[in-house]
């Protein structure tokens, strides 16, 4: 970019949002994070989590976040409503919903909070990797945009591997991944990097199959300071399943600070035919 | 039980709700689930659930639940405001609420659906343990009623090491768990289970502290033919956290069928002072 004046980057574009003054935010899909159908489900939940914060009565920051996919997202201007249920000392909880001509397409909740010094530790460990700098970056299916958006240096599982390989014996992916061009962390950032995964039924299988997310949950580990800690470098993220079976399987991810930290851990629930 | 006639099991009790044909269930908590403060969280999720099953618009079986805890729940009645956001060809969104006296006590959603045969794996490996009749049934503490209302046999990180006992290494839990008295198992009851495991904090420290979870979600593996078969025997559960900071840890769960089958994954985010 050789302008002085920085563009807008193309996530803030996708998360930007109207708020009508009475609990309503209305926004709308970019090309730029479309997938097969519909936006990447990343970029839904990232604005989800962005009508919280813009909302005059947001406290704190996101502890936890589920959303639910109840139908297809069009391309095109949706609304939010968001209602702050009910507002704790230490935690508030809300209740959103996103739709498209007074139809819904999508369901969540959040819980927002406070976070103080407690003891800390860290159970979880993070996957062996090689630095960033030392994986190329691999080259992603042309078919599906929202990629674009994303630099992806694949450890495990990459998504080469769907190209009519042989099926794997594990359905675990681990990569150095940020966004593209970089991007300093922040929340809906975050939120959106835990679904990069390409759903796992279809590196097991070896092939493309119907598959899309039914409810992804995000739990965020990291405060204000860890992600500025962070800044746009690569994070290190892991997926795996632990159930495959009669239409549905389910997806675990861990998503690692440069340092080691762990930033956040998600889970998701996706149908798929096979 | 003398009597010819079964007394009804605590846990029908606990969920019993009476529908008042417009989307609103009540029902009351019953003393033989209370926790410390208000009724033990896997009771009150499973009765969210409960409230679907018994919706007359219900279509399927549960597929997944995520129960927010916004605040604490009195002694006493309460309200279920259960709505079928979006029914799809093999999925149907729900949006829930418990309240008090007008006061939301907790939020949730849930997904329902139709499962058919599909391809299947399970990549999460059950831990090892013993039969269940080989190991003794833990001596509960006394001053939690809901524990009464489950069979416990401890295989790792059992409750009796938070009795002032040396803070752990690691914060699994690993027992043989069912209702007592036995009772066959349904999804409200695997939902109930899923939420047994005591704050992974207190067993990490080695003591009390103030903790309650703040949101759990279920995803359910099991369709009702593997339920039945699981009938009232004992499930191998397990649950460990990732990680512990600021306030809050995750936790998650697997609940493993007596033949090795898993039932249901488990995830949950908790709040604590330490």
């Amino acid at each position: 970019m050789t302008s002085t004046i920085a563009a807008r980057h193309a996530f803030d574009s996708a998360v930007a949002l109207t708020f009508d003054g009475a609990g309503n935010f209305s926004g709308r899909t970019t090309p730029e994070y479309g997938n097969m159908v519909g936006p990447f489900g990343g970029i839904t939940a990232a604005t989800i989590l962005r009508a919280v914060q813009q909302h005059p009565q947001c406290l704190g920051d996101p502890i936890s976040l589920t959303v639910n996919f109840a139908g297809p997202i069009a391309e095109g201007p949706f609304t939010i409503a968001a209602q702050p249920v009910r507002t704790n000392r230490n935690t508030q909880h809300w209740t959103l919903s996103m739709s498209q001509d007074g139809i819904v397409t999508t369901t969540a909740t959040a819980v927002f909070g406070t976070r103080r010094e407690t003891w800390t530790a860290t159970e979880a460990t993070a996957p062996a990797a090689p630095p960033p700098d030392t994986v190329e970056p691999d080259a992603l299916p042309e078919f599906i945009a929202w990629v674009d958006n994303y630099e992806m240096r694949f450890i495990e599982g990459g998504i080469t591997q769907l190209d009519g390989a042989a099926a794997q014996p594990t359905s675990t992916t681990t990569l150095w991944v940020r966004d593209r061009p970089a991007r300093p962390l922040d929340y809906p950032a975050l939120t959106a990097l835990s679904d990069v995964f390409f759903p796992r039924v279809m590196l097991r299988l070896g092939r493309v199959v119907p598959a899309g997310t039914v409810t992804l949950t995000v739990y965020f580990h990291a405060d204000t300071d860890r992600l500025a800690a962070q800044a746009d470098r690569p994070l290190l993220a892991t997926a795996r399943s632990q159930h495959f079976g009669k239409g549905f399987f389910d997806q675990s991810a861990e998503l690692w600070a440069h340092d080691g930290g762990l930033l956040a851990t998600s889970h998701q629930l996706v149908y798929f035919k096979a």
